[in-house]
């Protein structure tokens, strides 16, 4: 089946907003067996939007428009939706019950904008939106589908997935199914060495995507269902797991900080952070993990050259000029006694922009993982030195946590 | 002027990474003058490219096309252009000279992947590239131009800024130059209420764009000149610093922290944050400004309860159940004391998920800026409370660094 993506709105055209919708919606497309041809932005002008649909269900199968369906919004999708279908634009009578409905309840009053919300197309469906009032519209004939969804990340993904998604992957009959492995501790280069024979496979593709320091490797397999898509994935994903090791710390949205939030409540662990250069992130990517006052005592965040003899009791000769392994190592041990913790996480560095070795950085672990320090050149700008050194020392931490050096 | 956007890409029509490049470019037509119709994504198959372009070619004035001229890539745009445009794809044998002799001087080979990158089509100029090899392609006649630039961003807007750009509005007669001016501590209601008349007017335009926490006001004019429109936008950007006085805190992409950073530079003063629910975050955003060790101190993160008396000697009675006004007040002295600042900044707070009360937090400021606690009721997910509940905390202090309540 083949696919378009219509986004509409003026803001697009003028580059106010970002189009993460049609990246959102093209992904879930392919995903669906549905191959995306053309994606295609315009604004709220009427005839340029009748032509935009005229010419998409001319060369597509599947259909689906984002924006221009708000209730206060300059808004003309489904009249011009109507208009190219060749249909009238009718009122759902049971659509507009459960909204005045929604708004009694509310105690909001209800008028002719809220009314219109509930328009469609003759013969077309309207879709309950869950986070929001404008409804989304669908309309199938001879095998075409068509789905106007409003502009809002949250509500056009919300109506997607609950009415839009299942209906394309049935019609398809091809199902495509994706991991996506989160590896840290490795670099890309040498995962393509590791991998070179998964990576020239057809069904399943494994391909590398780099990340901040860090790479996510995605694992896709086609079939006419997911169980027979699953059945090729799964046996890649494992020899994967097997070649890489602990390197894969999680999948999907996992983060670093989630995995060694998870691994350090498993193993009853509690953590202190030291930092210097990274001026509190590993501590904030710590405790952004729901729970993590379980294994999260806190922080000294020793900016200052002399606080780190002030908060961690540091003798000055080992502080120097604030960067080296000695010194990580000396923070990890101090702030590990300072918070009672068993684990104590350091960090020190240059992250410029101005000075001389800008990039050089340590990071240590001290405690009940044992004693490691690190070196580290990174690069880029001042946040994205600071971001690597954070992301490197959790990677020390998961490896410590993985007991495998 | 008609100006229309192509992004060639499969990985664009996979969903696998999202079109910053088409936001760019309309963002920046739009300042040249040239009003963007349409915007269109296609992948390499030559087919669809040809027709795609055609139609460009046929509706609008400009044409801006990126990706698909990497020396590797799977990539036709160049010849298709030249197809469609009915010439022949030749030579450009200076930038021929020139990409050998940047290969010479680098000891690398030079091949026919490398020598089809100066092909273009007979009678287009060829763009330099200072951030790549891939030089772009300038076709002009009749009034009607198209520029093909490569796809990784940062060669796309070197090439256009130093070559399409400035072309581009001379040949418009339009300029827009718009200014953002970034407001915290101050509703998106309450600003719309204080420039209602100024949002009415129709040049300049005055737009509120709302952040996480804080709110950008784009005021953008349109004018025959770049000085002419500044002389339009100037008053109006007065107008509205007189009307949200210290709530404006900084222009362009500013954030709040560097607004902080540079007023507390100016004032002499340093600070410490101790911080509970924030985990960090407040240290974090001081110390991303470039020479944060001017004012910073450090922080101590006391996430765990006890923490907040072994690391800050606050009595166990104050601390509770860790949230309250009375608690982030005293921790707010007690860092100021610790880190020998003169201001302390603190946070505490429930982030959730989990829980009663998932929002609730309070922020205070203590030392040289006088004593302010405020409470705060923060919505979203645990990582965006705990943002707002950051921003709260800088936007507090950035309040008392204007020295007005």
């Amino acid at each position: 089946m083949r696919g378009e993506i219509l986004s509409v709105g003026t803001e697009l055209l003028l580059g106010q907003i970002t189009n993460t919708n049609a990246r959102y919606l093209a992904e879930r497309l392919a995903a669906a067996g549905v191959f995306v041809y053309h994606q295609v932005t315009v604004g709220d002008n009427p005839e340029r939007l009748r032509a935009v649909y005229a010419v998409a269900l001319q060369r597509a199968d599947v259909v689906i428009a984002t924006g221009g369906l708000g209730p206060t919004y300059d808004d003309l999708t489904k009249e011009v939706l109507a208009d190219v279908l060749g249909v009238q634009l009718v009122q759902d009578e049971e659509a507009l019950a459960t909204l005045r409905g929604w708004f009694a309840a509310k105690g909001v009053a209800f008028g002719a904008i809220q009314e219109k919300q509930t328009m469609k197309p003759d013969g077309a469906e309207l879709l309950p939106n869950p986070r929001g009032t404008a409804p989304g519209v669908l309309w199938q004939r001879g095998g075409q589908l068509v789905a106007l969804l409003p502009g809002p990340p949250n509500e056009m993904r919300a109506i997607f997935e609950a009415s839009v998604f299942p209906r394309l992957r049935g019609a398809s009959g091809e199902h495509l199914v994706s991991r996506r492995l989160r590896i840290a501790g490795i670099g890309e280069a040498a995962i393509q060495e590791r991998l070179s024979d998964l990576m020239a496979a057809e069904n399943p593709t494994v391909a590398p995507y780099a990340k901040l320091a860090e790479v996510e490797l995605r694992i896709s397999a086609r079939a006419p269902s997911d169980a027979a898509a699953e059945a090729l994935l799964g046996p890649v994903a494992l020899e994967v797991r097997r070649r890489l090791g602990y390197h894969v710390y999680g999948e999907g949205d996992e983060q670093l900080h989630d995995a060694c939030g998870k691994a350090l409540g498993a193993a009853g662990l509690t953590v202190a952070t030291a930092e210097s250069v990274t001026g509190g992130l590993v501590a904030e990517r710590l405790t952004r993990v729901p729970g993590a006052s379980a294994y999260m005592r806190g922080a000294a965040v020793v900016y200052a050259l002399e606080e780190k003899e002030r908060q961690l009791g540091i003798d000055p000769q080992r502080i120097g000029d604030g960067v080296s392994a000695e010194l990580a190592l000396e923070m990890a041990r101090a702030v590990k006694e300072r918070f009672s913790a068993q684990v104590g996480i350091a960090t020190c560095g240059f992250a410029g922009p101005d000075g001389r070795q800008v990039g050089l950085s340590y990071i240590a672990v001290a405690g009940a993982l044992g004693e490691k320090v690190r070196e580290l050149r990174a690069h880029g700008d001042r946040q994205e030195i600071r971001e690597r050194i954070a992301q490197a020392a959790l990677s020390l931490l998961w490896e410590r946590l993985q007991r495998k050096e």
